[in-house]
């Protein structure tokens, strides 16, 4: 038979993400690529101790079903997060995702109709791009630069564009540029935000994980109109493997957040939420945190400082103060996928994120985004040595 | 500000199914409402152990990211166990998703297009109906009688209705009616799905709970073109809070369906996952399901006794082989909606699902689909007693 596909399909085609995971997986391959929390750093034992408890509580609750909004619990302890963190929430006003992945896809169909504009930096994240799609917009991007996305751009873009539904953006520790937006910028975004009616889509994977500079206030607590989506996740800061993240968002957005849950997965896992929740109630998230900072932090400095004595003098690197990445500026002309292809898997043996596909209209092929977080300190060394070696002698 | 809402998010409205969530948690009401599965045979201790070796195994693994198309080895387990049902499956034809009802929302997003047709039993599962609006189909909505859906009027459909994308069947102890599709039936659907060109999406989650009657081959065993896509979960065979599920499905549509996970939640939780499959690798799902089939069995047939019992002999009810539900028909003018509000709920203190809300087309109210899964058998007599005496004296 011949296969029949909705049109929304039509941009639904394969892409790098996947074969990057696999790459990944090699182990004789150093894999900058993902965007893997150290494993050496999960709460083993207190997940242990977590679930235990859960799947024995009296009448199986944690292993049944659950409202489709979440455990109630676990949305007032998010809501107790996100207070703390000084983003006025209430557990009324959270959903509990399938991680914040989920919450891309659901903004994207509760806005955006096919030809209606989102807004994104550029680069932007890959996985949201891929959530979008389903929707069929067109893409405005944005330049980044040192303090995040620039206002100046984003105004003109506003300014002139019809039918843009949503601003997209990752303020702390850019997915895949690792930058942060400023202060000023911030306050800047919702005031063109208001001006021109456009809800912003905040999505915070790694906000806790700052290891330098000061805390900024999220854009949700700088928003007076409710019209500010934000996306949190403890994939980051606990696990990847729960796929426990959440949205926090106005009663008109939530309401439709949550029959949009509904309809695609009825609820995350029981066992997960209740787990997540009573690791919050037993454990002290806060000081596990603490530890991922310094932990990332320092691989942080490692990997850059590999970088300066590895690389040519030519190729330049954010220095983020947070987050799980770092991006790479070739030289124009250099083009990292192919150089990834012929030269850094199966010479060097190290493996990073062509920057190409994180351009959401207009690739640039002089970029790769690098991960510090997955690899041990002695193999991010060893790892951009060889890859260095590598750029020295084929680039 | 107000809001702006995508096309699409038109018919994406509250319903029935969260409110009534909600009752079943009262304690003081009896109810039958939900389908959930009985909590006192969730295997506790084997949860128990496999969680707990997943979490301690080397380099975290289960907690860490995963591939999107599901951890290989619960691809081949899934494979084996639709093999050992008869269905010819090959691993690499599965997709782990986050509970069958994922396989619902994506089906329709990936096949259908907005005024087409999807073809479902009337009476249907409200949840498919649910996920599938969000694609704004619409519906061709084919009666059921003893032996499942009624192939004349399929026919009928097909041949006068065009743009028809999809077949939507639960071929055994459907939801709500509790009926099983016939052997004849089932050949006869898959020998229009070809004439006619068309996809059938066949879901199975109750297959494994038959108590009474002979095995019958899936739509899938049947079909020769790779045009029936058949969803499975572990939900009720294992426990619904893991939220794991699967699909089964030719090349084409596997790839497409395997694109919208990534998109949609990257991938389902690794932990569920790992668990799920060293659950198949230690422990016995045949000889757990033989004690699900026992005790489901016994409680339809407690439920069924005291219907007949105290009930008005004019309420007649379904007698299912397996699965969790009876649909009970009242004389033509009765409203199993007004009467559970007016007296079910607040004079007999019991709850159901009132049938009005699992007709896409043409709602009739004198319907009601009654769970015999999830209560203790003398819940079960008392409830169905109390609501017998309700009926006598107020409807």
């Amino acid at each position: 038979m011949t296969p029949h596909f909705a049109a929304r399909m039509a941009r639904v085609t394969p892409n790098a993400i996947g074969e990057l995971l696999a790459l990944g997986a090699d182990p004789s391959i150093i894999s900058f690529g993902g965007g893997y929390p150290d494993p050496t750093l999960f709460p083993v034992a207190a997940l242990e101790a977590v679930f235990s408890e859960v799947i024995r509580a009296p009448g199986g609750l944690a292993m049944q079903y659950a409202p489709s909004d979440g455990l109630p619990r676990l949305r007032e302890q998010v809501a107790d997060l996100m207070q703390r963190d000084g983003t006025p929430c209430r557990a009324e006003e959270v959903l509990i995702l399938q991680g914040s992945q989920q919450g891309l896809d659901f903004a994207a169909r509760m806005l955006v109709d096919p030809g209606d504009v989102i807004v994104t930096e550029d680069p932007t994240f890959l996985g949201a791009r891929i959530a979008f799609d389903t929707a069929r917009p067109r893409y405005a991007a944005i330049p980044v630069d040192a303090d995040g996305m620039r206002m100046d751009r984003l105004e003109e873009v506003l300014t002139t564009t019809p039918k843009v539904r949503m601003i997209y953006t990752i303020p702390e520790f850019q997915n895949p540029t690792g930058v942060t937006l400023s202060l000023a910028r911030r306050q800047r975004l919702i005031d063109l935000a208001n001006r021109h009616d456009v809800v912003v889509l905040e999505d915070s994977p790694y906000r806790q994980i700052r290891f330098a500079g000061n805390p900024l206030p999220s854009l949700k607590s700088l928003d007076t109109q409710g019209r500010v989506i934000h996306l949190g996740s403890f994939s980051k800061v606990l696990v990847p493997g729960l796929r426990v993240g959440w949205a926090l968002a106005a009663a008109p957005y939530l309401d439709k957040l949550k029959l949009l849950k509904t309809a695609a997965d009825t609820q995350t896992s029981t066992l997960n939420m209740a787990a997540t929740s009573l690791f919050l109630d037993r454990h002290d998230l806060d000081a596990h945190i603490a530890d991922l900072r310094h932990a990332y932090g320092r691989k942080k400095e490692v990997m850059l400082d590999a970088i300066r004595r590895h690389f040519p003098q030519d190729v330049t690197v954010t220095d983020p103060e947070g987050g799980l990445f770092t991006w790479a500026t070739f030289p124009e002309g250099f083009d990292a996928t192919v150089f990834m292809r012929d030269v850094a898997l199966p010479r060097a043996r190290v493996a990073y994120v062509p920057g190409g596909s994180f351009f959401p209209v207009d690739p640039r092929p002089n970029h790769a985004r690098f991960n510090y977080s997955a690899q041990p300190e002695d193999r991010i060394v060893a790892g951009i040595a060889a890859l260095g070696d590598a750029l020295k002698r084929h680039a």
